[in-house]
Formats: structure tokens, C-alpha cells, sequence
């Protein structure tokens, strides 16, 4: 084998488009067992973990992969096209990563980035800020935090989480990092939605739990600055492509059965399903949702990139357009999630709703996660925008 | 107690509209477990057989309760809203008595149905026209029943049949009626579609099955009369209901935990959540979706009734203007019902995604039942129709 | 000729249903030529004066048809399919007469009601209540007008009006009916909207005009009844019926020129425009439009009927529930006119867009007169009404 | 003044798009006035000639401007938006200059590109193939034409006009040039569209025509090269920025009404109509429809631009991915080019539909323009494409 194919060859196994396509095909296998299962994917998790991609958005500089956000979002949108659940839990992850980058100092980016590279890990979630049950108070060595936090997602099974709480004082919210296996916190393995089974979505409690300044990495009662507000545009762009990826499993699910599967209806005078021109037409409708919220995530990654680059210097103007574009993009993966998932099966007919192929499952996982915040106010705020150019209000869901 | 509130409280217990309503709230209780569970509902069909609700359509002359149409698909709708599988197999029972009166003779009519109300009969279908796999050979008797036919809603559990059986001479379909135990008859709890779980409606497989010519509602080689032909009017309807009874009831469960659980968004400013005006105006678009259903479903009732009570007079212009009629009223029911189901979710939010809620159902039930036969060839029919004029072409589906 | 045939032949021409739909054929002949010139359309209205329509809806004990509601909207929905314009005249007339109904004493009942029947008068409409810059003021006979109404549908041509005026001491609005060539009384033949330009709907000048008590329906300050309050739903009910009424027009104009005129698609593989699969379906989406909005007007016109004939009985429960069947008519037919009106040519094509049809009229008519109130809130009312009973509020537009 | 400045002057000057702004500036101005009239805007189409943009698409080896494709769709956008008729004529002035690039041999780009910049040409078409009422018989000389061609944009006031002709031997049509004023050339202002009124788009009549050889662009029986098919991408492609730019003119228009005209709904509790959140809702949805449409039309012009400086080097398989992305962009535009202009008024209100403002046109020229072909074959074709890769035939329209 000549050295210039050997080393395309080693560059392939090491494209994380690749990688993903890998690793989405392995999920895909058991994704319809599993869902129906619900629970914890031990097993499935270790997988994502020795792809290597827990790495792929952590800058080289701490020996991660440096992969820019378009290609993040993309790897998160092959994999949700296979197991909507897993993608949540590893797009997650990276975006606990990103607070890091947006909120951390140097040092701490330093450790935290350099420790996830070093020891593989898996971070989760427990940052609900519309959940003010967990308090945090002073202590020397920083805060204690009481009480429990819903929405936790990826927690069970993690090694670190983010973590928010309500400080009294200054009537506002801390951020901070925590093992998940430190003392005082229990992760409960109780998400019991009818969607996105596993993404280890639980409640998170903290009895007495220590969080030493090191760990904090926003105090309470300081206004976040445009750097640290493009941390929900991250989330707000995770979610977009899981949504989107769903949609274009369902779609790709459907596009499979109509060729192998489906059976002409009688009426119709043609020989094959897929000949039918209402069925043609209808495809052409849902095809019509899918790309242009496709393009328009693409577009909204590419901006994320760019600002996240500009770090401390991105301005509040910058921030909020990014926040228009983002808003397009997940406002139209939403409806193009929501309803290819629900009308795929306007031409896959009723033999396909046998549990054998699980099509369910696509519709009941993009419902569920679609409901992360109300579309209606994504929508208001494009209108707002639209009207006089007021840029979206900085909150952790717009 | 005076005689005439005696007889006020005796009538309302035989109102069927009363009795459907309490059988319905006695399936609510348990109808997100069973739903989860699928399977067959042995003791909720007992309660419907214990409602008296099973002799509802049979005319007063056989012993039934004579009620009409349109009563019998309110019953339907009530039943549906709170459990829509057991709905589908009380509605399917009632479309076999239908084609007992549209195509059976005077003596099969008295033998049949007297016997259903003496005996409290349940029946079962067995009649999917496309499914050609089930042979009928003459035989000195009348024809010797092989093979097998899938989609036989309520034959689980079953006293009757209505079966289809293809005969090979005149390329044609019989119509019969078998007892369900009868020897060589097996009906197979193999349903798993991921909705409809407890309509009993897997495959029912003949082996050497006797049908005494006495049975034969249907001759093969014979061109079914206009008035053979409401049946399939009558089953169009009763799906449309139980589209219609799906939709309602996800809005009432939308409704009641807007009331109850749901909380205002925090950027809208009100204080509870069916004050958002956002919200409102989405929910005023959900009851314009089922509202019209409900109307033209309770339209195309009474223009069942009127033909049905016609008889053998009944025209082919008649029936195809009913089949107009059921088809508009379909067509809204169908796209009400997965409509309503999948959106309710945006006005009542993460938190309404529960297991324990079960709300999911809605959108399961309803999108594996409206896959029956595809809604785009309803609307054509229409266009058509709407066009010159053409009538849609009876068949078993239109 | 028989006697029996003499009479059909003779109730037949007094038919109200007939007349109309021989008047709406006269007019249908010009309403390109005179939509497109705009202005007042003086004969035409005469035709109408002398079809005797005028006074079908006025009681027969003052002389007049005594029709009911619902035939009074047939006939507004069959004259606005051929001339949307004159049919709103029309309509605007028959409400001002359903004003001194519900407004009125008997004496004002027999006096303005006989007159109209024994003159044929023509009554229009300058009621505007959202424009207060009509003042009266308080003076020994009754009260003085000033100032200017916007939008009075009608105005130019008419025999009386009715007004409204802005009473500033009691910080409300008196109505009452005046001569339209009483001195002081300036009608502006100056309306240019862009459709529904035969409406006469201009400015309506006032200086020192004398409104004497016995022309005052309702006088300042005084609440109005749950009966005069129905006001508000004839009107609305109008509208609904003007809306369907031309989208019904745009339907049967594309009906028609389908299958005369449009040449199918040559990629359609069919032999004529009216058997393309994908056209079939649209018509029939288009018919899905149209028909529940017909069905649902014709409901509420029923119970408008039935309230109407209540008289000051009508309860505030019995009027808000009439104000939620006609809000969902109203919806229905404004969506239905607007779409319809629209997406006819994506099946006629560009060569029916010559101004020699003038198939435009239908949308500019539609679009222009939708606009009288705000359909979303019309909606948020059917939402609200839907979460928890909660009526319409009345007003002059619900 | 620097030098720096001056040459950002002069450059700016001579930007393509600052130019058009100009030009749209200059053109909106009288556009609501000319669309009323309707006929020939001799004087405007002269602005259009001094301004420099009829050289924009051609190379500058010929004397052009050399601008690539991307920017000359933003150029007929910019005009779109005030001015829909004119910037149709402009963009088909190009659609003819490509034609010449994509068909033409070397010498006729050199001859007939050249002379257009040096004599400031403008091309007309006359070249549906849909209509084949115009002939070409051989002759010593080439062809001589005779017959007629319908919807022949920008005729009236032309120089030159690409033409086809029906070939009768060999079942085709070739395409030519001709000069406009050339004997036996008759062109018709006779176009009576209800919108798009100023596009010159009558008919043309030939009377023994001569089309010398060196005019033949494409010869009758030569199949086209998928270099050559690429012109009706072009024209899709105008097309689809002509339905945008008029969409983004209406949402403007009733921007700018919102914020200067309108008054809030009395029910909506808010002291000015761009408050209201149904308002902003729904101009968020509106938003919703025009952004993806122009990010579509965006990338597919790039993508264009590719494949047009490929030349005779382009694949089928380029070619009709291609196809498939301006068929998305172009069905985006015409939803939202038509869903816009009738949309806006609901948020403008009735206030808004005076002639004054002549708000309609947007929707009356959006709705014939997109009728150039049939929507549902496009989205039909894009099902196909989604189904299972087939790429969009080459025709005339895709």
C-alpha cells in the first residue's frame, strides 16, 4: 500500500464525521430496543466515550481536537439521525465544555479542559435555571449547596456536572462545577418522559455538597458578560440539531420503507409506492422543511464560530444577531422535527407502525426535547427583531 | 320521591349518552396504564358488555335498543375520549351489526341479531378486503374458509366474526359471519403497532373453517347494492369519531392541565398560563380545528340515518353524496385528531411529558388508527368531486 | 296550466332565494367591469330596490317578508359570490334593520320599519364606533351632530342611516337613525380601498345636524340590553357570510375555467387540466376550506335565530354563546375567502390572469374586507372561551 | 479630501448594489402610481439603461462589468422590492445575455455581448416554449419565422429579443436573436395581467421573418448541452429573486405602516400596534417565511455561479443538483412572495388597503409571476429527488 493511502486512510479513521457515522451506525442497531427499554445506556455511553469524540470541541492547546462548532453540530446531528438520546447526552457534554471556555478563567479552562482530555471524561448537566431549589451559601472555601435540581441532563453516569444555584443574598444564580461523585450529591435515575428516554435527564440532589471558589465559575450577583452569554446560543444550537437530526432520521426511516416496504394504495394506478405523485408531492413538502432549517443551522454554526473566536471582544450587537440566527434555525428545526416525524406516516401507511420498526419513536423524542422553552417566544422574539431590530434579551434560553 | 322524578333518574340511567359517559370515566382510571401495557382488555370489555351498550344499535325489533346513528357515534366519541382502543372495538362491534342489516337477509337479520341481544354478543372484523390471503372454496355446506387475515380489529376476546374470504372463480370477495370458536378458527393476540394496543386487531388464521351458506351475507360474483354499499360509509364514520373523540380528549387534557399544573413562561409576563395571550390564540386555533370536525361528523350522521333507514330504496346518487358527506368530516377528524395530539404539547410544556401523564397516547392512538386508508386520496376524491361533480367510486374504503 | 303548477310557478318568483340568485346573475354580468371602475353603483343598486329584497328581513306585521335569519344570509352569501360589493350594501341595509329591532321601541319599530316597506328605502350605515369624531350634544328636541364618521358602509345612495355619536359628558356613544338628505348631512362618495369599491363605505360629514329623541335607539350612558348587544352578531354574521360568499365566487370561477379554459401541465401526463392527480388534491384542500365554513355559518345563523326571536329575553349566557358559534364561522369564512381567493390560480394558471376575467377582484375584495376587526383576536377569544368558559366580552365587533 | 476617501467614493459609486439602491430608490417613488396605470414605463426603463446595469452579467473581455450571478440576483432583489415589473424586465435582459453565454458560439458572444455595451442594449424574450405558434421554414439564408409568441417579457421597448420557433421536420425548436425593429417584428403592448403590469410581456408577431444563420443560437433537432440547459436555472433563479424581493417589499411596506400608521387593537391592551404580542407573533411567522427563502436563493446563486463559469465542462449530474436547489429556493420565494403580500394585512388592518398606499400590488404581481409553471410539479419534483435521487428532467422550467 503506497504512503499516500495509507495516510488518507489514517486521516479517515480520524475524521470526526467519520468517527460519528461509525458510532451512529453501532447505536442505530439497538436505538428501537433501547428507546422502548428506556434507562440508562451504560454500555452505548462507553462506546461515545472510546470514539474519542468526548474531545472534539476542546481546544489543541489542551489537547482536545479543536474541531470548530460547525463540525461539532454536525457530528451531533449524525448521531441524532440514529439515537436522538445519545446525540442529547454528547452535544451536552460539549456544551458543558463551551461554559467552560465562556465562563472559566484561564486557570480553570486549564484544568478542567486539560483533566476531560487526560481522563476521558463525561460531564452532565444540572444547570435548570428556571429550577431555584438549590441554594447556594457562603462558606470559607467558597459555597455549600442544598436542594435538587431538575432537567439534569446526561447527570447519571457523568464525572463532572455543571451546576447552577440560587444565591439569596444577591438574589441571582451561581455557576459552578462539581464531581459528580463528590459527596452530597445523588443523581437520580428518575426522567421519566415519554421521549428521549435516555438522556439521563433525572434530578440531581445536593445535601452539604462543597464548592470551592476554584470550581465557581460565575459568582453570583455579577452580570454575565456577551462572552458568557453565547453559552445558551451553544445549548440553543445543540438543540436545534438534535431536532433536526431526528427529522432527518424519520425522514431517511420513511424514505427506506417507501422503497422496500410500502405497497401502492389501490387507487392510485401506480406499481410502486414511491410512483405515486401525492406521494411524490408530499415528500417534496417535508424535504421543503427539513433543508431550509438544515441550511440555516449550518449558517447560524458558522456565525457561533466566528463569535466564539472573537472571545472577551464579541459585543452585546454581535451576540444578539447571533441570537436572531440561531432563533431561525431551531425555531425551523422544530416544526421540520415536529412535523416530518408526524407525517412521514401519511405515506409509510399503517404496516409501518408495527413496534417491530419503532417510527414512533422519532415523533416522541423530538416532542419531548422540543419543549426546552415554548416556540411561541422564539417566534415573538424574530417578530420583535423584525419590527424595530430589538435584539433578543440575553436569558439562558434566547 | 314523586313518579316523575322516578321516571326522570330510571330514563337517565338508560340514556345511553349517561351510560357511555360513566363506562367512560370508569376506562379514564386505568386507560394510561393499559395503554402502556397493550394487551388485551379482558375485564374493560366486560364492563362494556355489562354497560348494555352492545345491543345499542340493534333495532327495537330484535330486542335492541334502536338507537340511531347519530347516538351511536356520540357514544363512540365519549368512549374515545377517554380510551379510543376500547372505543375502536365497541365502534367495530357496531359496524358488524350495520352490515348484518345492510346485507344480510330478513331471516339473517332476525337470526343474528336477536341472537346478539339474547346471547349479549361481542363482535369482531375480519373483512380487510386488501388482504386477498384468505381462500373460500365451495363446498356442499356453502365454502370451505384457508388461510389468513390481518388487521381484525376486536377478534381477540370476540363472540362473531365478520369475515371476507377470496373466491378464486369469480375473482371475487365473499362476506360471512363464523362464531369465533368456531373449530379451525384462531384468532392471534399479535398486534403491536405502537398505538390502538388494546383494539385487539391482529391476524385471524382459517384452517378447514365451515361457512354454512345460511352465513353467506355476501355472495362472491355479486355486485353489492347501493344500500350493501353504506357499510363501508358506516365504518368511515366511525373511524372519523374515533379520530374526532382522540382529538377531544387530548384537548381536554391539554385544557385541565393548563388549569391545574402548567406555569406562565417567564417572559410573558402573566401570572398563569391560560392567561398568555400567546397561548390563548394557539388554543383558539386547536378548538378550530376540532370544532368543525365535530360538526360535519354530527352532519354526516344524520345523513347516514336517513339513508340508512331507507333500505334497499336507497340510490347510488344518495349514497355518493353521503360518501362526500363522511369524507369531508373524515378528512377534518383525521387531520384534527394528529394535529391536536402533537400540538397540545407547546401549551403545556416539558413538564407534561411524564410517563404518568401518559399524554403521548393521544398522538400514538390517533396516528396509528388514521393510517386505515391514506387521507390524500380522500381529499382528491373531493377535489374530484368538487370539480364535475364525480361521486366517490364505493369501494370498501370510500 | 294548472292551478297547482300556477302557484309553484308563482311562489317560485317570490322565492327569496330565487330573486336573489336572478339578481346575482344580472349583476354578475358587469362585476369585472365595475369592480375594476369602482365609484357608486346607482343602477345596480335599483335593481336591487326593485328585486323587493330590501325588505326581507323585516317583520310581516310592518309589511315586510318576515324571512329568517339564515335565509337572509343565503341570500347575502349568493349575491356576494357574483358582486361581493352590493352584496355588503345589501347586507349593511338588512342590519341596520336588525338595529331598530333590537334597539328600538315598538313605536320606532313600527315607524321606521313600515316606512321602509312602503317606500322601499334603502338604509346605510355610519355607526364607526372605534371613530368618536362624531359628537352630540344635548338640545331641546333630542340632540345635536357634528363632525365626521369614517368607513359607513353604504352611505352614498341610501334613504336613512344609522349613527352613532360620542356623547362627552357621559363618556359613551348615543345610536340613532337620521335622513341621509337631512340638512347638514354630508355623504363623501370618497372611499378607495382597494376592493369592496362599490361598498359607498366613505366619510359621513355632520354639521348642526337635529337627531330628535324619538330617532334615538340608544340613548348615552345607558348600558346596552344582552338583546340590543345581538346587534353586533348580525353584523359579524354578515361578514362571515361576505367572506364565504366570495370565496364560493373564486371557487366556481376556478371551477369553471378549469374545465373550459386551463390546459393541463405537460409534465402532467393527463389529457385535460381538471384529471391531474396533484390538482384534484388541491381543489379538494380548497373544499376543505370552504364547505366547514358554510356548515358552521349556517349553525350559527340558526342560533342567531332563535336568540333573535327571544327577544329581550335573551340572556347574557344564551347572546356569549351565540358570540362563540359566530366568532368560529366568522374565522372559518375570513381564512377560507382569504386562501381560497389566493390559491385558485396555482390551479387556473397564468394565462387567467387577464384582467378580462378579473379573478383578482375575489382576493382584493376578500383581503379588504377581513380586515373590519382582527382575526387573531377573534381567535384569542375562541381560546380563552375554550380554557375555561370564559364569553366573549360584547362590543360592536363580538 | 484624502485619496483614500475619494476612491472609496468613486468606488461606492460604482457598486452594483449601491446603484440599484439608488435606481429602486428613484423607481419607488412613482411605482404605486405606474402600477395603476399600467402600459410601457419608457422613461423609468430608460433609468435603468443609464444607470450602467444592463452590462452587469457580461464578461469583461467584452466590455462588461464582469459581475458573478450571486450579485446580479441581489441587484433584481433590491429593484424587486420597489419596483417588481422593471426589475423583471432587468432580470430577463440578463436571462437573454446568458442565454448568448450558454448557447452561442464564441463569435456571436463576441458580437452580440459586445454590441450590447456598446450601443447600451436591451434584450427582450420571446422565446416560451409552450407555445409553439410561431414557425421556422429553412431558407438560403438560415430561417424565416412566422406566427406568434405569447408572454414575450420586456418586448415592448426592446432592442433585440432571443426568440424560439417550432421547426416543423424536426419536431423541435431552435432558438435566435433578432433585432426588434427588424421588418415583419410586431410587438405588442397588449399585456392585461392583473399584476406585473409594467413587464411589457405581450405578444410578438413574425411575418416572414429572416433569421440568418449567424443568429441561430441553437439549431433545430440538437439536443442541448447541459451547459446549455443551465439557462433555465437562470431563469428559475430570477425568478425566485423577483418573488423574494417582492415578499421582502411587502414586509417592509407594512414595517414601516406598523411603525408609523397603525394603531393598536383597543382590545390588545398596548399603547401601539408593534407591541402587540399576536402582532409580533405573527410578523415573526412572516419573517419565518422570507429568511430561509433568501438564504435558499443565496446559496443556490453560488452555486450557479460554479457551474456557469464551468461551461461546456459541466456535468448533467452538476446540472440537475442544481436543479434541485433552485427549485427549493424557488418554491420557498413563491410561498413566501405570495403568503406575505396577502399576510401583511393582517397586521396593517383595514386602514392600510387605500389606494394611497396601494399596498395590493405586492400580492397582485407576486401571484401572476408565480405562475410562470406550476408549484406542485416543483415540489413534486423535489419529492422524486428525495425519494430516490432522480435528478429534475431539463426542460424549459427546470
Amino acid at each position: 500500500m503506497s504512503q499516500a493511502l495509507l495516510k488518507t486512510s489514517h486521516d479517515r479513521a480520524h475524521d470526526p464525521l467519520h468517527v460519528a457515522t461509525e458510532l451512529a451506525q453501532r447505536l442505530a442497531a439497538s436505538a428501537n430496543a433501547r428507546d422502548q427499554a428506556g434507562g440508562h445506556a451504560a454500555q452505548e455511553r462507553e462506546w461515545i466515550r472510546e470514539s474519542g469524540l468526548l474531545t472534539l470541541s476542546i481546544p489543541t492547546a489542551y489537547g482536545g481536537q479543536g474541531a470548530d462548532w460547525p463540525t461539532v453540530y454536525q457530528v451531533i446531528r449524525i448521531l441524532a439521525r440514529a439515537d436522538s438520546a445519545l446525540a442529547h447526552v454528547f452535544g451536552f457534554h460539549h456544551l458543558q465544555l463551551a461554559g467552560i471556555q465562556l465562563y472559566g478563567t484561564p486557570q480553570q479552562q486549564r484544568r478542567f479542559l486539560t483533566q476531560t482530555v487526560e481522563q476521558n471524561l463525561f460531564w452532565g448537566n444540572a444547570l435548570n435555571p428556571l429550577d431555584k431549589r438549590t441554594s447556594a451559601t457562603e462558606a470559607d472555601y467558597g459555597f455549600e449547596l442544598n436542594g435538587v435540581k431538575s432537567f439534569s441532563s446526561g447527570s447519571v453516569g457523568s464525572d463532572w456536572l455543571t451546576i447552577s444555584a440560587w444565591h439569596e443574598e444577591t438574589q441571582s444564580a451561581l455557576i459552578g462545577v462539581v464531581p459528580t461523585r463528590q459527596h452530597g450529591v445523588a443523581v437520580q435515575a428518575d426522567w421519566d418522559a415519554f421521549g428521549q428516554k435516555q438522556t439521563d435527564s433525572g434530578n440531581v440532589h445536593f445535601h452539604q455538597v462543597s464548592l470551592p471558589s476554584t470550581q465557581v465559575l460565575q459568582a453570583p450577583g455579577v452580570k454575565p458578560t456577551a462572552q458568557a452569554t453565547l453559552r445558551s446560543q451553544v445549548a440553543q444550537l445543540v438543540m436545534a440539531n438534535l431536532y433536526l437530526g431526528i427529522g432527518e432520521g424519520a425522514f431517511e426511516a420513511a424514505r427506506e420503507y417507501i422503497g422496500k416496504e410500502a405497497r401502492p394504495w389501490f387507487a392510485s394506478g401506480v406499481d410502486k409506492a414511491g410512483a405515486d405523485p401525492l406521494a411524490q408531492h408530499r415528500f417534496g413538502q417535508l424535504w421543503l422543511k427539513l433543508r431550509p432549517a438544515a441550511v440555516l443551522a449550518d449558517q447560524a454554526a458558522h456565525e457561533l464560530e466566528r463569535l466564539f473566536r472573537l472571545g472577551a471582544a464579541v459585543t452585546a450587537q454581535q451576540r444578539g444577531e447571533l441570537a436572531v440566527s440561531v432563533a431561525e434555525a431551531k425555531v425551523l428545526a422544530h416544526t421540520a422535527g415536529v412535523d416530518v416525524s408526524s407525517e412521514i406516516f401519511e405515506l409509510t401507511g399503517a404496516r409501518s407502525t408495527s413496534t417491530k420498526f419503532g417510527y414512533d419513536r422519532f415523533w416522541r423524542n423530538v416532542r419531548v426535547h422540543t419543549l426546552h422553552d415554548p416556540v411561541d417566544y422564539k417566534i415573538r422574539d424574530l417578530g420583535r427583531y423584525a419590527l424595530d431590530g430589538t435584539l433578543p434579551e440575553p436569558t439562558a434560553y434566547s
